[in-house]
């Protein structure tokens, strides 16, 4: 089966002169995709008639659905129904109903209803009246061509409950649908074109698309699986994916999964334990705390990067190489802090300036009576460098104490 | 004259699936608009060969500029030059030079070039390519129609380094343009309507448009002038919009100016005088440190929120109210840490947790012979406190020691 075909469309002088991203859009996709529709593009265009009619009728041709959010406002950058009007002529005629339903929202307010506002119960010939409880502007959906077109306001709150209310419920009553399967796994310290090179012996069933999603140390794997695909031969190929990877997949699912994110999952331990962490952190300038700011099994975090700092708070200077001097040093914070453990980051201060080459990073992990210790290497500009020290840290952390 | 125009175009199915918003759309949109050109569309698509082709060859025949970011990687996924092979017949040839860069690149990083990452060497024929200092993927830039398209990677950083080294200065010679003249006003502490009221009473000349952008305390105000205006009328304006805010302004210039971050603003004095600081945060959880990572007068950092985790470290419970508490700490943290001033941050820690009210913020500063004290509110989620009370912090710092 093929999935219906949807496209996105925003209307706004303020998303194409970039002064706010469209994050209308990419809601409205993440609700579309696990619906089963396949999201061909996405565009927005400006407050201009002859841009928005002639996008209109370019999509009518080529999509089965086209969601839109925008342009129905009282002023006259908007231009929404008016270009639809034009489009598809379908003549603009007031509905009775909208009319009554703005005018009560103003009389709710308690404030009179401007006139300028008498527009937006302009709909086009035809069209099926969204009700907006949300707001003034209702929403309307027309059919042009092979395309259902749906029009939302632009406000984020008054689309998102538009289209929870009213569209999406329609949308699955309207279309034959087969939802996808998107499995996520989460990973860490391996790059992206290795994961790549990690994954090819592993075979993958018919229709089933492999993706990357790169982000410094922490790497997306994607693999998106048909709706006819069973779920054994799903399980079992995320099952060979994840071996084939190893230890650096630290988690399944989204940004949205709640628990999913690196942090949750290093101090799972921790959570359990009911135990605290304290952090020195010399390599990344607070980015580690920032990160982990608010959990509960977070006590204090030090940062500093010249080593007497770090000395003079923790009360010594160690001898030795940077893998046991990140090892004494943890050993000291854990007394110092009182905490349940300590967790170091090190690196040469000079290794983290502008300029220069890959830098070797010490980690070291003390509790009561056990003591860790690894290094790793990063790379790139100052900021990616620190970005990967506090990714890093979190991996050692969480391979360190495995959640349950 | 006839602004030249431009369309903006993003590839990647995490971008139409809705997994981002297409920050690199508006990034790129904002770039472009002070410059003179008038964007007429934004576009994405997935990784799909056929409608990355059709898109291409639409988009050349209605625009003078496209600016595509994306698809440019080492994976299978990453299709934009094969697209643009096939949109405009101009097969594949590998850039020897390309090779060379993406080869020393994991030279420098230290690690062996998957074979993946040759295919990133491959350039449409005639494409002009686009060193890539800051990652593998070089972009390029080929004429097809009326338009010509610039190829840069997706990952934000290396686009906007891209941007701006290469493509905006090539820009700037190769079109005709009459840019408008952006004046940004950066300002901390002050909301956007208030700042919207406080300009209410200023006078724009004809054809100015006012705008916001908002971003928690630090708001910009944002002046376009047309190119027409005289140049005594731009300045007056400024200063006359700069006195109406008043001392809420910190730095006049876009993110891109150097020197105008909150932070590098907040530090002048330290750097001048060579000073060095330590900074206790209570309220953000390393967000302040890590704003101000690898900032020469930047000592080090403690962050924490349990009040018996900050009297263990500083050696003390001091006595009192808020405010006394934190100019207290500020003196100990100032002979603790052996910097030349000490800034505490100070908060309840149960008024920064979810579901709590607006939470006040004390703040303190100690020197050798001086100390300063104030208080803030910080209001909304716990994660939009902690940004606030980190600008603030640095807002705090900026009043207390002015720069020259």
């Amino acid at each position: 089966m093929t999935p219906p075909l949807a496209e996105i469309f925003s209307q706004g002088d303020e998303v194409v002169t970039g002064e706010i991203a469209d994050t209308n859009a990419a809601w409205l996709a993440r609700e579309l995709v696990p619906m089963g529709f396949h999201i061909a593009r996405h565009s927005a265009v400006g407050d201009r008639l002859d841009a928005l009619v002639s996008l209109l009728r370019e999509i009518s041709a080529r999509a089965d659905l086209c969601l839109c959010s925008g342009g129905l406002g009282p002023t006259c950058d908007d231009l929404t129904a008016e270009a639809v009007a034009h489009a598809f002529d379908l003549p603009l005629v007031e509905d009775p109903e909208a009319l009554r339903q703005i005018e009560a929202w103003f009389a709710r307010s308690g404030r009179p209803m401007p006139a300028v506002n008498r527009k937006q119960a302009l709909l086009p010939q035809g069209a099926e009246r969204l009700d907006n409880l949300w707001g003034t502007a209702p929403g309307f959906a027309v059919q042009a061509g092979r395309c259902r077109f749906v029009f939302m306001p632009g406000v984020p709150t008054e689309m998102k409950a538009m289209f929870g209310h009213w569209v999406k419920p329609d949308l699955a009553r309207r279309y034959v649908l087969a939802p996808e399967k998107l499995v996520i796994l989460r990973t860490v310290g391996v790059g992206e074109s290795a994961l790549q090179e990690l994954l090819e012996p592993v075979e993958l069933p018919p229709g089933v698309r492999l993706g990357f999603r790169a982000g410094g140390p922490e790497n997306q794997v994607k693999l998106l699986f048909p709706a006819a695909c069973p779920e054994e031969q799903r399980e079992a190929t995320v099952r060979r994916a994840m071996a084939a990877i190893g230890e650096a997949v630290y988690a399944i699912g989204g940004d949205e999964e709640p628990g999913s994110g690196l942090e949750a999952v290093a101090g799972k331990n921790l959570d359990a334990r009911r135990a605290k962490l304290f952090i020195v952190e010399a390599a990344s300038g607070g980015l580690l705390a920032s990160r982990c700011a608010g959990r509960e099994w977070l006590l204090g975090t030090l940062a500093a990067s010249p080593p007497e700092t770090l000395h003079r708070w923790l009360g010594g200077k160690p001898e030795g190489d940077g893998p046991r001097v990140a090892a004494t040093l943890a050993v000291m914070a854990l007394a110092r802090s009182g905490a349940d453990f300590a967790l170091v980051q090190l690196a040469e201060p000079d290794a983290l300036k502008e300029g220069s080459g890959p830098a070797p990073v010490h980690f070291a992990l003390a509790g009561s009576n056990r003591l860790w210790q690894e290094s790793r290497v990063v790379s790139g500009n100052p900021q990616r460098k620190r970005l990967g020290a506090a990714a890093l840290a979190l991996d050692f952390l969480r391979r360190r104490l495995p959640g349950g």
